[in-house]
């Protein structure tokens, strides 16, 4: 199937093409068109030229093109969901909860469109300020380059799409080259929207060539960015003074206090650690397990982990299916290998079969394994043994990255304690890392990336917010 | 006098020195430490080590401490203007302005400080967000490198210094080559407060040694930055994920009106684009007036200018004394050279008198030259005519810059226009560009920088909003 | 048609019944159940038991069931305004456009149900507040006696249902007696949604025992009120320590200054004036026109009112029809005739034709005429002429009422003292004094009323907001 | 010493007087002038008259009168306190620190002056809000009849008169018939700033007649009263549509869980019940204990209990002295009486010696106690144990007040549990129920009363929030 791209509101040829493999059954999908440096640039053009138009919408007019597009995923669920799976090899059940989430993401989207306002200033409060009134307004920043990664192709598009539509912008958006299905699924629909043509826009092809296009034209003012921390450092770099929010990875970890029921938390942390193969921005990748209750949580975990049902992506009984590529489940393995050198101890998991990675789990591991300091983005936890509180948090915080963290406690001081000592962008009391909720606040310190997701925080990153003072004689 | 720098609420020496000189004298007033690149990352290390002490402060602690420098700098009001007028020619009435700014800036400091909370996050709004209790909370970022310009040597600081105590952050300091002696008075203010040592130090020295060591450093969590746009441009490709503030130039212009009372106008006017030299970010730089009113207000803005007083920087009397340093006194010439050349006439001014560059007015000026196309940063203003408002808003947003702007006018609508259209960070109804109140949002898009300072805000760009949630099973 | 009242999810039959007569051809449209002291107290029981049920639903449950209600007003508009014509003899083309409101009022209130937040209190700003973490939460207030008026049967009921499931809350519904069948038609609507049985009650009856019923119950934990002054104050009188939000009259006011597109200007006052039969909260009552436009203004606005179409209230083309019933017409009748008895001169309209009556401008009408000074609740409207802005500002202050005031003009400054010189709880500036969004905050001051309308606003008034701290030791 | 009232800045004699008894001593220390009804009607006058010219200053202006007072009282700390403990025997270490909050809460109200602002409204998110701009201003209420209690002289005075002068009110304070020399001290300090005349007004006399002449002033716009619930319901009943904000009483409950640390929690406890001789709104009255740890609780609390110092007043080592007067003291003493003949059992205090009445802690007190069920405001505690959390916030909840309540526990969910089904305005977690800030929100539910304290909430409730709409064609 020849895929074509969307700019201005048609589909368009490349000149050059790829093939798109199946990650589970290595079949070819599609044929990708590759756009050139010149066609980027084009669809730049394009939405620069859209940006008064959008511009001009109202909060209700840009809303209503956002509730329509949360009708169509509603009304094309499953189809939606197919063309994850399909692409990403998501096990099914994990592709339709991530539509009904990007349903979620798109209506908290045109309900925030439509609280967008700036804030008023008391001028009057200073000295020199008498008879001014003074407000801001948040403008659109204007053309928005969206950078998206293959672990959610259709829910962190919504996550720079949602935003820049909700703040009057617009938008060409790259998407994964191993997910450009579900970026392109998505012009469908919106091309079904009164969306004005050219406000949207797709570009499929390879990171170098459309990315840096993006980075470095004068008319994108913005850069919004999720995927490797390498990438996302190399786009600030380039970048200058151009507006960058970028969402990189982690390597998240939890705390398990004593004195906590393991039976409620152990699902948690498998879901957590093996959902999408792992391949998950806050995958739960280290856990840090107080002595008292380690060898029962272990326990617990490697039996609930076994049970787990590997298989093709489309079955509604898989739980964990193959990785997004060959190499990447080349790399996992390597860095188990790794760690086993390093002292650590497999205690389920740790091999591919049928194509697919088994779900591991390793305990012993060194702080300085990949597997433990690195982001693992495959189906591999750590579960190692803690004395005390204090040296989980040393342990959480001993890391290059800090996007989420959690901790199971019953303990008020302990809880307050873990949330202002954990450097991360986000504590979850009594839940795993993993937990995230479309509009809420996200995003990491460190080398997890600038900037905050969720719908609110998102919009306001993708406006320029002006000082308005009127001198009242 | 061979001054010290200030680290860990100690004075010290350094191996090298350099003279400072009266810009407008030309004597030499003190020698100034050269901190070496070692001595920075000492710095650098003290305040990464007191910044878990400074963070256990309370907003109450904090503002005490803040509330304790105002109370300084309104005992030492007149000696603190007297060592801006003596390192930056600033006439002293202007620095006596600059002290009673300074004032108020940390006074906002202070009360801001108590109002610095985190928000509550709606998170059963989301399907999946049942019992989830969910807040933000703004810890202090860490060590703050602060590298400020000499045309405000204490006010400028203080919105840098100001925001970083409140915030609960450790800062390092550079002041401006040529205005060290503030930044060290400063010093000896904050030495007398209880801010604990190590918090505050401020190093003197060249900008490439003690601006490049806090740019790299990794302890240095974020550099906020006023100045050229070269050097912000320059820090900001060095900082890699490090947040950055960047306050920088501007050539701000004003629309006026017709049918407006030029009597009210001319004397802002006047004020805004001389004042300090215009050596002033948001100094009136391109004044575009309706041809109805621009005979008349070119005449009565030509008779102000002329009345201005040409002196010492120690008479009270003065309006206007020498340019920060004789290079650039000649750029400046340079530059009204070339504009005459391309065509422009000069209405006053245009040279240099006793070293003093005195107020010039240009008239008919192409939007080519560098006098308007290019911050000019001396007492240069251009005036031209326009036919309509909207000439004038095409005029103001043909920049590289967008820092501020203003028109007068009585008409609503012709004022919203303007406050929508002029890309700027802010718009000024019925005052010069040059108006600001330190606690408004402050800050410029394209090449004026990122970031907004004013207390509230800056205080937000210098903590981390850290999410946390709690299960509430 | 014998008709029921609704009790926790049941249509009950009363033990009395009233006809219910169509205010326009005076036929019996319904026999109306009068609900008698005992059967409120049982409806209130059912309220009250309902309460935790109802506190227990999250903000995505309370917002799915708002939205279903508005999908479920859009897919039955065109019935639901014919109810509102019926009973109210409301043009059928204003009939649909407040069923369109009222379709935004539930999209708001499903949306604002989903913002609901407290916010966190800055504790440690104060001395002894170190360690502690504060915060507010919005809690349901339990139940709310709604008491609504005739003229919006369906929009004003649901700015009290709206925001009370919004919040959480659980409703008696009170609608006037003229018009009981679009609230038991709302009644029909929610019982297809998945809101808990008992939260929303319809009792239908006489004010007397129907209102005082809820305004004396212990359970009743606020009661909410849209009508007239003097029943407002009687229920304020009779509530104790009960929390009241009363919705009064006014006697809304407009300037227009000289130097105004007239043409523009005129359409919309006429709308203004005789929209639903000046039976609006907000009608234009008093208009004060500037000497200088004043002929023009009354001849163009003369001319329009002349073209309006009188007829019966369920043909598309009708403007106007009958009042909400005779002694109302009696009423207006005879305050135009005072009105010309001292002084004031008919332009046009001042009688009743076909039951209708016609639509009315009084010129030259004294301060103390009742048309002038109280709330005419008619189609009838005054036009003064006025010599400067402050004759306006004084004439409208001159009121027992302020809920809101218009004007119309170019300049700023005037603009700006009317906004802050006129004494109504909202100022339009070039708009009719009759604006109303559904989101925007509405509530007057004086004998207008207590407490704000608009979404957010009556959400926020039906919570009782909870501070809770905890002590992190 | 024949003291004189205060209005219009000057100072006033009345004609008729009252003798003014110390409450320990019953010594005569001062002729207190009693107003009369026209008195106060003056004054009324006086504070309409200065409405205008209150409303016109700016923050800057409002806040800087404020930070005087904050400085005066700074000044006059000793002989501030001394008139608090001469005319409501509050012993001298409580008398400094309620003057120490009440320099904080000038200040607070000084800062708060300066962030005053209304919000901008998103227009355009309503079908038929195209092309308007928004926003709310706080306009000043006018004129604010403040009447206060004997319990906290000076603070809860500033209470009223902070937020009056932030917000850009005027007032007319009526002190309690015990404590006029501490309000008529504050006029004194008052009378020594900026603040125009008129605007502050103090007149002591009968709460029947200068308190009536306030209720039904028309002039005055707003009450905020402290004290009974009686007074209070009878102004709530009197006020008609006057805005009444009411802080009346309650009978504080604390839970106390096993597992905590009682050597940390009793001491506190001790100064809940007893401090200013357990006359405080949130004094604590009521604790229960879980069974586990009860019997230890309560040797702990009355060995502290029994080493508080009784003694005079002016004495730095007193802990409790006189109630406010012999009647009160008689009401307490039959309290305790009907207590112990419905079964309960007095374990200390339970007597008055040499005047004063001693601090009391009874158990086993059955829920119909006056002791248990009325607000005490004496120096009496009722200790019960309870076997459930449950069984606790149902005895706290079965109250006819709801101000503020307490818990100590270590558990999480406990203390989840406990901040929502607590039926009060506060909830302490791991605080006694007395906790108090200045500037967080204070108010209580069900007879505790209406509005919100705390300097903030207090301001914005003594505003008008108008709306202004610009259209911007």
């Amino acid at each position: 199937m020849k895929k074509q791209y969307y700019v201005n509101g048609d589909w368009k040829s490349a000149s050059k093409y790829a093939e798109l493999l199946s990650p589970h059954s290595k079949e070819v999908i599609a044929q990708i068109p590759q756009a050139s440096h010149e066609e980027v640039e084009a669809a730049i053009d394009v939405a620069y030229e859209a940006r008064k138009q959008m511009a001009a919408l109202t909060a209700y007019e840009r809303a209503a093109i956002l509730e329509h597009i949360t009708q169509l995923f509603i009304d094309n669920r499953q189809k939606a969901a197919d063309i994850i799976s399909l692409e990403a090899a998501k096990p099914i059940k994990y592709a339709l909860s991530e539509i009904d989430r990007t349903i979620e993401t798109y209506k908290f989207a045109a309900e925030e469109a439509k609280r967008l306002t700036g804030e008023m200033i008391p001028m009057d409060a200073a000295k020199n300020g008498a008879n001014r009134f003074g407000y801001t307004i948040e403008q659109p920043i204007g053309v928005v380059g969206a950078i998206t990664p293959f672990n959610f192709p259709q829910n962190l598009v919504a996550h720079k799409v949602g935003p820049a539509i909700a703040a009057g912008n617009t938008i060409v958006l790259k998407p994964a080259s191993q997910t450009p299905l579900s970026a392109l699924f998505l012009a469908e629909l919106i091309d079904q929207t009164a969306l004005p043509k050219g406000v949207f826009n797709v570009l499929t092809g390879s990171g170098k060539t459309v990315g840096d296009a993006l980075v470095e034209s004068d008319k994108v003012k913005m850069i919004t960015f999720t995927g490797s921390p390498a990438v996302g450092k190399g786009i600030r770099d380039k970048a200058g003074l151009k507006k960058v929010a970028l969402e990189l990875g982690s390597n998240a970890g939890l705390i398990i206090d004593k004195n906590v029921d393991l039976s409620q938390i152990v699902p948690k942390c498998v879901m957590g650690a093996f959902s999408n193969q792992g391949q998950v921005c806050i995958s739960l990748q280290r856990t840090y397990v107080m002595n008292e209750v380690y060898d029962e949580f272990l326990e617990q975990f490697s039996t609930l982990t076994k049970q787990l049902v590997i298989g093709k992506p489309e079955d509604k009984a898989t739980d964990i299916s193959a990785m997004i590529n060959q190499s990447e489940q080349d790399r996992a393995l390597n860095w188990v290998q790794e760690a086993v050198e390093q002292g650590s101890e497999i205690i389920s998991g740790g091999t591919i079969e049928n194509g697919v990675f088994l779900p591991t789990i390793l305990t012993n591991v060194s702080a300085n394994s990949k597997v433990s300091c690195q982001e693992v983005f495959a189906p591999i936890v750590v579960v190692n043994s803690i004395s005390s509180i204090e040296e989980g948090i040393d342990a959480i915080n001993n890391s290059d990255f800090g996007l989420q963290a959690g901790i199971f406690t019953n303990d008020i001081q302990t809880a307050f304690k873990a949330s202002k000592e954990l450097e991360v962008g986000g504590v979850m009391i009594n839940d795993i890392p993993t937990y995230r909720i479309d509009q809420m606040p996200y995003g990491g310190v460190k080398e997890s990336g600038t900037g905050k997701e969720g719908l609110k925080y998102a919009i306001h990153e993708m406006t320029e917010t002006k000082l308005v003072v009127w001198n009242q004689q």
